[in-house]
């Protein structure tokens, strides 16, 4: 069986670009999957489509790739953010793995008054992004932002992106497919207080839905009010 | 804040009905959640609604209750099965506790012929699915079934049930809510092989569905298919 080895870049890509791979990279391309010089390998960089390249040097730590042809020209994908009260490290790790399979645009973490986690290791949440778009076949990686209150995201709010929070223990519309630029709020395990879901209400963009009656954790509901969310983009 | 504790047991449950709780349990109540004898506790057992029970006795690694008056009668539930190639042992026991969350009434691992994994603990599956259940506020705790072949499970396929294959790279309605006993069925990450498509295939009650164009870890097709199979039954 052959085996498809996509790797994410942040050089432009054209038949021809020499593209010098990552520390990371080479140690995946030698390593770890043992590649031969001459071996096709793909290449992403979240605007230019996919492209074959081909393996020129690998070396302890280093090697380089020559660009051949385009195999996928760049397409749109869903304009579909995460906003999620910042989790323990291992569920923060699967909702940005996840989500990233299920094609998120942007992931925004953000603090809360019941929120428990304060810190991220964003480069490491970035990393985890990268795999999970090179193994999903994405076309581009989601953007991963530094934590911020949830306060001060909704003040910078963007025109025009709907906001579906996913409520619990209120009756709400089922989360069903979306079309347009959207976000998902998922709420820290304690729930949003009486004042976060005031300010929430008072957003013109805000609509407040269900993801059903029972009680979801709040990694599963992310990852659940997700795929619902891109059910009418898919097919 | 107060706390809710629900315990599933196996005991019928009506007023006045004496529960003694497993080690397990005992354990949970005293060394973890540190209750004091006359604390309120949820009890539910998948047949008599949700009650509440009074701890009547508390001593090392022993536990007793009282049934006090029922809480929230027995509902039906979504009549939705989860069929998947069995996974490595971490996939599994996420698959295990999200599924659970998202309300399946049963888990079937299966064997095909390019799944990875043979072996399963089921003990362990079915303590993950009970407390997943006991978490999530659901009524009920799913069945978790011992692996068997996937021709083996096709052979006696209840009449009636739709079967839903998260299908990848070849075209196919998405995945949407269902209504009436379902399943969902989600590959190996190798992918079924043309055999097994064509047995797939082949099946009356069989419906090849999309959950869109990236390609997903089993897991994540697992916990995403569901949320959008159930689409339609929450709110």
């Amino acid at each position: 069986m052959s085996r498809s080895i996509r790797l994410f870049v942040s050089a432009p890509l054209a038949t021809g670009a020499e593209i010098a791979a990552t520390q990371a990279q080479a140690h995946y391309l030698g390593a770890v999957m043992r590649c031969a010089v001459g071996e096709t390998v793909c290449l992403f960089n979240g605007s230019d489509g996919e492209w074959a390249a081909r393996l020129a040097t690998l070396r302890r730590g280093e090697a380089s790739l020559v660009v051949d042809r385009m195999l996928h020209p760049q397409l749109a994908e869903p304009d579909v953010w995460l906003v999620f009260a910042l989790l323990k490290r291992d569920a923060t790790d699967l909702v940005t793995q996840k989500a990233t399979e299920l094609g998120v645009a942007a992931l925004w973490p953000v603090l809360t008054a019941r929120t428990n986690a304060q810190r991220v290791n964003l480069t490491r949440l970035r990393a985890i992004a990268i795999e999970a778009a090179e193994q999903s076949e994405r076309l581009t990686v989601p953007a991963v932002h530094a934590p911020r209150p949830l306060a001060a995201l909704m003040q910078a709010w963007p025109a025009g992106r709907h906001l579906c929070v996913a409520a619990e223990r209120i009756a709400a519309p089922p989360i069903g497919a979306t079309r347009g630029p959207a976000a998902l709020l998922v709420g820290p395990e304690g729930g949003f207080t009486p004042a976060e879901l005031d300010a929430l209400n008072a957003h013109p963009l805000v609509t407040m839905m269900s993801l059903g009656p029972r009680i979801l954790r709040a990694e599963t509901a992310a990852i659940a009010g997700l795929a619902r969310l891109q059910g009418a983009s898919c097919g």
